[in-house]
């Protein structure tokens, strides 16, 4: 197989090789429901258990606390859905920069009498801290704010905002999808009644994920029956995926600081590199994760950039990965109040663990060339 | 590892060796978000839409009526809540003896206004026609049986059911999850709205289930967010495990009349011998599976046995995997008017593909020893 240059680790990430090795064995002979009374189910739950404890090791929560879903999808909508199933229809707040998986959900709300508000963002991607006072006056019962963009990088202080929202009376979840591997993720120290994480971002499994959940909460399961993670989500566990997310927290808990480190140095170098050819990178000025670079070239198409990119062997992205399918301009960057035709032509580029200097510096001279490509191709056109 | 017997195959099976050759790709270099535009993104892409046509294939629906999901539960449970979500509150009417995974989403729906009855069956285990009556007189909008029962295997006769269901205007829904691999499961012939399907007790991993939808009806997500799977479950698709429930579904439809003509023997040799032991075997006059024998030697208690069984290197199960954790006799087995204490006396003994002559006959042999342990233990304590 061709194998293009993948510089599109926010949308997914490949599988790390100590993840692999430990859920080799449950892609071999091992099996067995972890429900079950007998040894296959003793051990799958061992296994469970102790990936559980891995989780919660590498953002700071007890391993009970640890809710094992399908995905991050399915846990941010576990939080928002589950929380306000067992509330009286009240409002909810989310940023106007969240994953469609924490928008749709709370829009869904709208159906059961809830009322529902985004809450804007400065230019840079932060929270706008005067929209958020207003919202938070009118005493949302739910609120939702991730930690990390998964389309700019911009890094937002949830701490903080977290304080006021439960000050206010609120419950504070916060999509940690993005953030983590990237930067600190602390249960205890962002204060959330809910966090989400995902394995496929840090080089785990796919159809993994979890929601860690403040035990004082009590929440609805989305998905109701055998009475598995406390009742909170039924279904056979995936044991094979669980041991995999449970080795890719492992790697956060060794190598986010000195990976963290390397790829900010590979940004410098990016990014020096992208403004020289004309980009603008958006949410420049913001507190940012290391391996994100969100940007465009004033005039030029982003679909038809990343197509040329993609022929010319470097994988990279147009707008977040899940909404790829549909042509509007990133919702992000319009929140950030970007003119939609600049962000049209928006590029992302996402760094990771195996990303090199040479990846980079390829990157940038196949940018370059496509660019004078395009700009000949307009110059003749006219 | 030491390996006992595996005699649970209603819980979970291992992964057939096609399976995971089939998987194997995905387990290594390859790996992608199927949503984005780029060469990782295509080959992801188009192996979900090859896992889909073989899904569909093997139930004889068309590849868009497949969603996938993150399992059977979820599967139940999005056909329930997300059809429910889009109607007037009414009557939801399940089975007595449905999964947890039917039968409390449909619960829930009492929170949100809804009636919920369960329709009663025969001592048999077979749903009671004019207990189906009575509620179908009561209109119901939505209608849920299971094609078998994973506990008693015991099959129904769902496409005529379904023929009624819908003649009184409500949608039918049927949980296959155990006929699937089983018995024929064929979408158009069940005449159902939804059907549920899972990989993992096919041979395939687990992790991944599938709802197949009539698309002339409407659903809401049960997880929202990015628009996969048709706007119906959203979440980046697992392709490794998906690319698995694909070829799982390949083997159904090239082995399945062979392979249950090879378990229906063995069931034959097992029932003799445990009716041979004193066992009673439950519905044993009803038409079931060929795979699976739910039993009870009265006065010997189910989970004491289970446990012996499991020393001596036999893995059984005392009652639905999901619920084993709990204590309570199954619902099953009460719901068919069995006597608490019988109930509590039972254990399911259910064949793969891999199961043997041996395997049955070395299980025979056990039974029989522990029965004349048990029996002495019991006659030193009088």
């Amino acid at each position: 197989m061709f194998a293009p240059v993948y510089l599109d680790h926010n949308a997914t990430t490949p599988l790390d090789s100590s993840v692999r090795e430990a859920m080799l064995p449950w892609f071999g002979d091992r099996f067995g429901n972890a429900s079950s009374r007998h040894e296959y189910g003793r051990a799958a739950r061992k296994a469970v258990d102790e990936a559980r404890a891995q989780v919660a090791a590498a953002v700071n929560a007890h391993p009970t606390e640890v809710i094992f879903t399908g995905g991050g999808s399915e846990a941010n909508n576990l939080f928002i859905k589950g929380a306000a199933a067992l509330m009286k229809p009240g409002l909810v707040a989310v940023s106007a920069i969240e994953h469609p998986c924490v928008r749709e959900p709370a829009r869904q709300l709208i159906r059961s009498g809830w009322r529902c508000l985004e809450i804007a963002v400065d230019g840079g991607g932060r929270i706008d801290l005067a929209a958020f006072d207003r919202v938070l006056a009118e005493k949302p019962r739910l609120v939702s704010i991730m930690q990390a963009n998964n389309e700019t990088g911009v890094i937002q202080d949830v701490a903080a905002l977290a304080k006021t929202v439960k000050t206010a009376g609120g419950w504070m979840h916060c999509d940690a999808v993005q953030a983590l591997g990237k930067i600190e993720v602390d249960f205890r120290a962002l204060g959330v009644h809910g966090l989400t994480l995902s394995a496929h971002k840090i080089r785990g499994p796919v159809g993994v994920g979890a929601l860690i959940v403040d035990k004082r909460i009590e929440l609805a399961p989305l998905v109701a029956g055998g009475g598995q993670e406390r009742n909170l989500r039924s279904g056979t566990e995936n044991v094979m995926a669980i041991v995999g997310f449970g080795a890719a927290c492992e790697l956060i808990v060794s190598y986010r600081e000195a990976r963290s480190r390397q790829i900010a140095a590979l940004q410098a170098v990016l990014e020096a590199g992208l403004v020289g050819l004309g980009a603008c990178i958006f949410s420049a000025g913001a507190p940012r994760l290391a391996n994100t670079s969100f940007f465009a070239i004033p005039g030029v198409d982003g679909e038809t950039l990343v197509g040329r990119l993609d022929r010319a062997g470097f994988a990279v992205a147009s707008g977040s990965a899940c909404s790829s399918a549909h042509p509007e301009p990133s919702h992000t960057l319009l929140a950030m109040g970007v003119d939609a035709a600049l962000a049209r032509a928006a590029v992302r580029v996402s760094l990771g663990a195996g990303s090199t200097r040479q990846d980079v510096d390829g990157f940038l001279t196949a940018l370059g060339e496509n660019l004078a490509s395009l700009r000949t191709m307009t110059a003749v056109a006219v």
